[in-house]
């Protein structure tokens, strides 16, 4: 499938193994590149979808430089939304039990921004799903933030981790775009490139 | 966690290795034990929640002379439910692709009952989620059915394969529902069992 794409090396710009696996779950064949380094502040004046796009066209240009004639590099950037607020990674595991209490017991938004480049394409777009939370006690954070310690994650928790499968009591919109691709999104837009 | 189970064996009464994968996310011990020709046939009379509850509560009756005074059985059914209809697991490649033409571009309710019995309790619950579907085009079905053969799979999809990463615009409740157990729901039920 895709096959228009063949002509392309397809590079996906992430550390993040959950987005390796979710990239090879469309079948496509590409490889990894990261770069240290890059800039992942944003102007405060931003909102929503916003941040993430913002964030993951910076990425986008960083890799620039980097890229071949034949090449279509995939950047992305996930923030979880609570309270009109931004949770990226927590600092330690006292930071991720904090960020735990407060989405405890409500909803909120996980947002992922996606940029797709190549040569003369450069295209970005956001994806928004609503994920609610039980009440968490004391007991399943501290249960949660020792045997996992979630500082790698935006908003301190993985849904695909024991916190997601005792915690989640509803999701609305994208399972793959909480765990940090919305690929049915990255897909339809991938059709459509030249 | 759940440290008022220990007195029970758990026993995972399926076939299923979606639903051991599951189980085992929340951090439980457990073993599995299956047996062969249970009739999973359902009353005509039954709609939507009431089948699959139905057909879990059937499959316990099964377990039960099999059980030990410590045990504690769970068992589970899912339905796929699609303009009142329900689409249960494929004959073939060419049924799988019947169904997934009639799940295309629209709803449907993916229901899963599951039931907890030891020897003083018998509980019974049904939790239902809603999965849309972008239109899928005969090349997709044809894609997804000849790689995949979703013949034991009710509705011919699994919401964790290819078909679910490219074709699933939205959901709507538990994500873990639609891949055969209510992880979050049994996970409170558990913890109120004696």
């Amino acid at each position: 499938m895709l096959d228009h794409l063949k002509k392309y090396r397809i590079v996906l710009a992430s550390n993040s193994p959950r987005r390796r696996e979710l990239l090879k779950g469309l079948g496509l064949d590409f490889e990894v590149r990261t770069l240290e380094g890059i800039d992942e502040s944003y102007p405060s004046s931003l909102k929503g979808e916003e941040i993430p796009m913002y964030i993951c066209g910076q990425k986008a240009k960083a890799y620039l430089p980097t890229m071949a004639d034949d090449e279509l590099i995939i950047t992305a950037d996930t923030i979880v939304y609570c309270d009109g607020e931004v949770l990226g990674k927590p600092f330690d595991d006292a930071d991720a039990a904090r960020m735990l209490r407060q989405l405890s017991g409500k909803a909120h938004q996980v947002i992922t921004g996606v940029s797709i480049i190549t040569k003369q394409i450069h295209r970005v777009f956001a994806t928004t799903s609503l994920v609610e939370f039980d009440n968490l006690s004391e007991d399943d954070i501290e249960y949660y933030v020792s045997h996992f310690h979630p500082t790698d994650k935006a908003g301190a928790y993985g849904i695909q981790e024991w916190i997601g499968y005792i915690g989640v009591v509803r999701l609305e919109g994208s399972f793959y775009n909480v765990m940090g691709l919305p690929v049915q999104r990255l897909y339809k837009e991938l059709a459509t490139i030249e």
